[in-house]
């Protein structure tokens, strides 16, 4: 008899029809354990069950006590901004290489289940990021990022001149291709391609690292995660800018608004093995020899 | 007598009126001694001398022996692209802060002139690339870079892949946000903003230097100038991609295109100050304190 | 009648006879004001006065209500190691260039130390570490650090191993030059020029930098403060290690010893005047021209 | 009949007793074919023949037509210093995982042995250093190096202050750690580390690669290799500094010695299998995924 989470949602990974048979593993195992079992609409069409239950990615949140993503880390972005306003917890299942967030192999897969379902589990809190784009002084687009939000030079060749403020305070004018503000489980994603810092994710901070800053003292900065940071463009005329959360683009941003980047009023959870060890995933990742 | 450069052309910064006045000192010194002038057609516009001989920017070099560019590196590097195919050498005169290639300050000019134009300086060749846009086999655009080619992401927020290869031999494939190649003019330019090193510009190489890779054990490499390089992308879908020559955007390559990037059969010639000293501008640029 | 501070110690900068005029100045200013003075012995005999009163570094804390530091940053932390075990707070006086925790200038002196001494001040806590040096499971030595503790190859001109543990957990073995353990307040210093990124002086991290590691994708890693950072070296043979404190050498350390660091139980408080912006310092001391 | 290496040596790992196998294999194969056959004196003593011949390693170089030197990189570095004076070709053999320079691999040894014996090699010419240490004007140590110089702070937990001139003009004052000069092979060795780029071996140029730099704008910088490097301290006090040569030290250098850095007369001479790719090596050395 399931106790912990009766109803469980599962989110495949989107556009891989080769998922269908991890993906009906899963759906059997929940299935034959009691468990009610909602789908995602695209994943659903993989399993052949005229009866399965499915829900847009949008909705699915709001019916599980427990989320499954099963993909890579791409996946479990998606489900991940999917729990956000929720209290939904998170798993994550990898069709692949270990990630960074699916910990779990399909190899494994049964048997961390049934541990995890029985209770076994360690769960982890991760705070995301809300950007808020203002035009006029009006919210003209709000979106929220599990990893980073990025504001980078869009069509202009040119790098782009983008003024900071922390709590209103001023930090610096900066020209260059664009600046990143990762939480700590973005450090170890696009934030660190753009020489940023790990962040642990028990941290509650997070990072700017300049995109290929003209000014070569220009370095990454870790700030408290309570902060409000503001960003502008120094240009007068109106180019558009391209502003993305979690590599998904706010559509229409232009160098005349202003992107507010607040950590959101509530964590997602993620639920791992017991035996889950952030350092040995890092070393892993990382190709790090010393093992 | 004038000797060396009877016909002197000049360039002026593009779009910047305020230059009227050191525009119009350098262009009367040079007829009061004696020089014939010819000047680029937007800066003839703020000359007050309806006889002034003009040309358009494409044609100046074809008639020069001596070309002057006043403005800042850019207005240089438009100049450089339109000596390229020619052999008129080309002087630089800052008109703000010391360039890497305009090293004579405004207060010094007539002083400097004097000086160049009665044969003390010294020349300085420039090797510059040629970047050849190849669709189905034929080429489909060409274009002359004087600091750098860069291949960069356009529109998609997602890193893509370029595919290198030297001389035909593989190098690597690489996620990316895209990837420079420059040459030593080049290497104090975007390049190093991206973690390139500076380049003598009395080497014979050029560098390539990734936009931020995913693997962070990619690291900028320096070759032998005479190579030819070959960037494809390895998407199949036919995307954008963003290619530049000097921040100058080449239009309309898809990511189905070969980028073939080789140095030009002549290089550009560089008139200095006979005092002039590559390691004194570098510390003046990068704020070295030791002075 | 003074009230806050009735005690004041001044530290000034060891070694330099160049500062009698201006601690002159301030030793008066300061006795004429109603305080009693304690001066550190060496700057003493730079003042023109029988009855001064005077302490060794290591005694002056105990016996003032606020220590003065003049000079540089360097300075700064040896007033800063004085009074690590006490809670006295400092104030740091400039001699020459701004410097990150010295941000009153001698020009303002009086004018600040006015408004300060009257109430008007911010108070900042800035955590330090601790280094504790085991041999054999005893404690062989043990030394405070406000910026950093260093851990690097010694007479060996090749790489160590390096084996690092945080909280027990093992995090990873690297061949390098040595490891860098940074404060917020040492971001600033040398782990900057390492690579690491800036810690905002409010957050409660360390950061660990690596130097020059062969793993080309090691990087620098930010860990919450209240961890405990076990070190030590793959070497089973005893050669010497260096490990430093704020760049003071700890002698004689073996590659047989373990180094435990952690954050000091006490923190220390710093005082600055009321428009005292870190931001401001950063953009100054690293040369940001964004100003 | 051996036509092209008639007298081959041999150069083992220094101080591994566990490479007597292989080595007697090699030394046999050579013997059968009818070579004359000379190994360094340490290797000779893991032969289980008394009548070996063996020579120094500083000797072996001037009696043989090839060397073979079978270890890791650091055993091809010995063998390298060892031909430095001569004309002799070296072959690398690696004992463990794939080496820059040791590309043949134990399995493929007698195979590819036999290619090279009948002629069908690559051979490759790398340039060395020569690093000489005058004091008061006099050489007192002269040495060479296949990957690099390095200068480097010794026993002062401080930053050095050096002084850099090429070809007799000055190029800055750094303070940091120490300064690298390496050599395109050199490149891919501790000066990648420090953050250099990665050189083309075929490139006639040097790469200066600042340690830990306090100014952060401090950058690597290449320059043709026919240039000549002069370090000197900033330092007035004789303190101790640390001159290595491929990690091996120069005894006794003091700050108020001047080090002249030089490429070598000679190149050396590296044979390799006819398949030799130096990007598949990077590839696969440097752990870049894209294979």
């Amino acid at each position: 008899m399931p106790q912990h989470f009766p109803r469980i949602g599962i989110i495949g990974k989107i556009g891989d029809p080769g998922i269908g048979g991890i993906l009906t593993e899963l759906y059997r195992y929940l299935l034959d354990h009691g468990y009610q079992v909602i789908v995602d609409a695209d994943s659903a069409t993989l399993l052949n069950d005229t009866e399965v239950r499915s829900l847009a990615l949008s909705e699915i949140a709001a019916h599980c006590d427990l989320l499954i993503a099963m993909g890579g880390d791409g996946t479990f972005l998606t489900a991940a901004r999917a729990v956000a306003d929720f209290e939904t917890p998170l798993l994550g299942v990898n069709l692949g290489r270990l990630g960074f967030l699916t910990d779990i192999s399909p190899e494994q897969l049964t048997k961390r289940l049934e541990q995890i379902l029985a209770g076994q589990y360690i769960s982890e809190e991760r705070r995301t990021l809300v950007a808020t784009i203002y035009r006029d002084e009006r919210i003209f687009h709000r979106q929220t990022a599990v990893n980073e939000v990025v504001v980078h030079r869009w069509l202009t060749p040119s790098m782009v001149e983008i003024i900071t403020r922390i709590d209103g305070v001023y930090l610096n004018t900066q020209r260059s291709d664009g600046l990143i503000i990762a939480t700590p489980t973005g450090s170890t994603a696009y934030a660190l391609s753009a020489g940023g810092p790990i962040l642990h994710p028990a941290l509650n901070a997070l990072v700017l690292v300049p995109l290929n800053p003209h000014t070569l003292s220009n370095r990454p900065i870790v700030v408290d995660d309570q902060v409000e940071i503001e960003i502008r463009f120094s240009q007068s005329t109106q180019i558009n800018a391209q502003v993305t959360c979690d590599h998904l683009e706010i559509p229409d941003v232009l160098t005349g608004d202003k992107i507010v980047i607040k950590t959101a009023p509530k964590p997602i959870k993620i639920l791992h093995p017991q035996d889950h060890d952030f350092f040995n995933i890092l070393r892993s990742k990382l190709n790090w020899s010393g093992g």
